[in-house]
């Protein structure tokens, strides 16, 4: 490939040095690679919102994609450094559960042997003295780099058969036509994007006979945010494909008060 | 171009994935895109801060750049999807007044010819689904990708006459050796740029015989903040060629309580 | 040079558009330079902040990197716009102490033939029209970008013999077996990083016989985050062969009530 693209995914903010390290080491393995930051604003240590971030970035990304992603609680410890690669894409990062549902699903959609994961051994490819601390910069980014300029994935170290998978929180019916989810991320403007998806709503009925529910809030779902009026709340589905409730023009999270976790009802009028 | 430009400009923040989707979608059409952020810290929905940043970026681009803006509180509604090309640069976004200023310019110094605008209606430069609240990645970011890449103009869509411009606040003669203006952006150093121009000065007479009066604050025009103390305010033409109010070494917003809106006055003194 | 790799730090934030400016400049001069952010959230005129940032990314660029710094408290004073080049990378930025250290330690590796420094002062080099405020814009990223490009150093300006140098605190032996340094810089996880550096502590013996006093709190020396308790405090060399003061998961600056300048103690137990 002439212009590998390698995205970075992490908790470490970027007021630090650790990001533009990571990004020196790749440009001196890989020199023609687009480096491309999806967020280093994860909320340290919170490996659902890695992955909740991760997923819905990966889809428009171009084929080959390294995908690297460094939220890494256990950095010194036992978990494992990984790589796999599906048909569209590449992961590498630690095996802390960040890559369970991409895994589990190109697994489900791909044969088992299009879909390899790898354990990131090999000293050729991590730099010479791998810190206790570091992992990025050490084992990560070099495995990255190295794979976007075309080493094969065999080649980084043995073949593994599952990756950490940590159970996520789903929708549960109350009855045909009720579904009770919980709010899982809230974005800059303040939208709190939840467990619910298109999919769970087309189970419900067409959107204009459902109502979702969130604190002592009725909210009608809509198509687009210019439904209501500015500073009105509704709820829709976002660009991520799950349910959003959202505020026109200002912060469904600090106009509702709503908080990770917190649920949401949607049911038939 | 071998390696086209393409800026930029957005309300997103850097928290969450809307910013690295969008640079996804870019780089799988035009892979060997220079893509930079100008800012992704637009106060949400701002278009006149958005528009500000915009101007004061756009002149040390190389020839060609795309600039790409998403400040989009109407996105869903009505507004147009637009792109317009001058001799110097391109230039994408919802046509919600960010592009008035730059396009009455543009329409000003060159030939109505030579700039040139499109609604963006062609299926084959947008993503196949279309969402209803993300259209910079749906409809902007390959719009951008695909000039970038060499697509004429005129191949994304039917050709508009008129951008929309929104009224900006000017500056009020008082008297002839009074012009009282206003704060119009506050940048991280917390220098207050106002809405009077160098030209306005020039009208004025020589920087040592004008004062500008912030509050009642009464400050020296001066060259740089070296020609004060560290901690002491002045004003001072800015790098945007703008008058600024700033404080040497510190935040003119903090010490002398300025805010967007606050009126300054400059007179002979 | 194919893909030149120049990188940026500075206290400008990333709100406005200077930095997009800088790239801008870049681009046009450099063209297929890979631009790469260290740090836009120095502490506003933070020399000290800057300059440890630094160099904990340089020795993971590729050789021949140019790294621009613009930290500039007395920009439109007298003090010097320089450059300097050392067999591994290129420096540019204000002459206000920020690359003493990396002067002097280059200054002692190599020969002086090997390190050479100039004051910008070729008008060719810079934009046409230098502004007092803005010399990251007119002076700096035009200079980085010409050497990038392959422009020889010598052609920027006048040689310079030395650059500015300011103290840094150092640790100091209380006794011969117990030393006390100062925290210098304290990162996005709440890491404390001193001024004590693994070459102090092999001096005072192995870690399992040491033990770190930072305020009323005894911490054990240990080798990974892991070895504690999440929520633990610890101390450990970390990524920049620093001594730092952390807590497992969490923040030693908040859970310890640590900041810049804090003392810590490292003595035999």
């Amino acid at each position: 490939m002439m212009n590998p693209v390698i995205t970075l995914t992490t908790d470490f903010g970027t007021r630090d040095s650790y990001v533009g390290v990571m990004k020196g080491v790749i440009l001196g393995i890989c020199p023609t690679a687009q480096v491309v930051d999806i967020s280093h604003e994860i909320p340290p240590q919170n490996i659902a919102a890695a992955a909740f971030v991760l997923r819905t970035a990966v889809p428009y990304f171009p084929p080959g994609t390294v995908h690297l992603v460094v939220v890494d609680p256990g950095v010194g410890s036992e978990r494992q450094p990984v790589a796999f690669a599906t048909p569209e894409a590449v992961f590498v990062g630690p095996d802390n559960g960040i890559f369970g549902a991409l895994w589990q699903q190109a697994r489900e959609r791909w044969s088992a042997a299009a879909v390899q994961a790898v354990r990131l051994e090999e000293p050729r490819f991590r730099r010479p003295d791998v810190s206790a601390t570091f992992h990025g910069r050490d084992i990560f980014a070099p495995a990255a780099a190295h794979l976007a300029a075309g080493v094969p994935l065999q080649d980084l170290g043995p073949p593994l058969d599952e990756l950490l998978h940590l159970p996520t929180q789903q929708p549960t019916w109350e009855t045909d036509t009720s579904l009770v989810g919980a709010v899982v991320y809230i974005d800059h403007f303040g939208n709190c994007i939840t467990n619910i998806t298109a999919a769970h709503l087309e189970q419900l009925g067409a959107p204009e006979h459902l109502t979702a529910t969130v604190r002592t809030h009725h909210l009608p779902l809509a198509h687009t945010y210019a439904s209501v009026s500015p500073g009105e709340a509704l709820a829709l589905v976002g660009s991520s494909g799950h349910l959003e409730i959202a505020v026109r023009d200002g912060s469904a999270s600090h106009t509702l008060a709503i908080t990770p976790g917190t649920a949401v009802k949607v049911e038939k009028k």
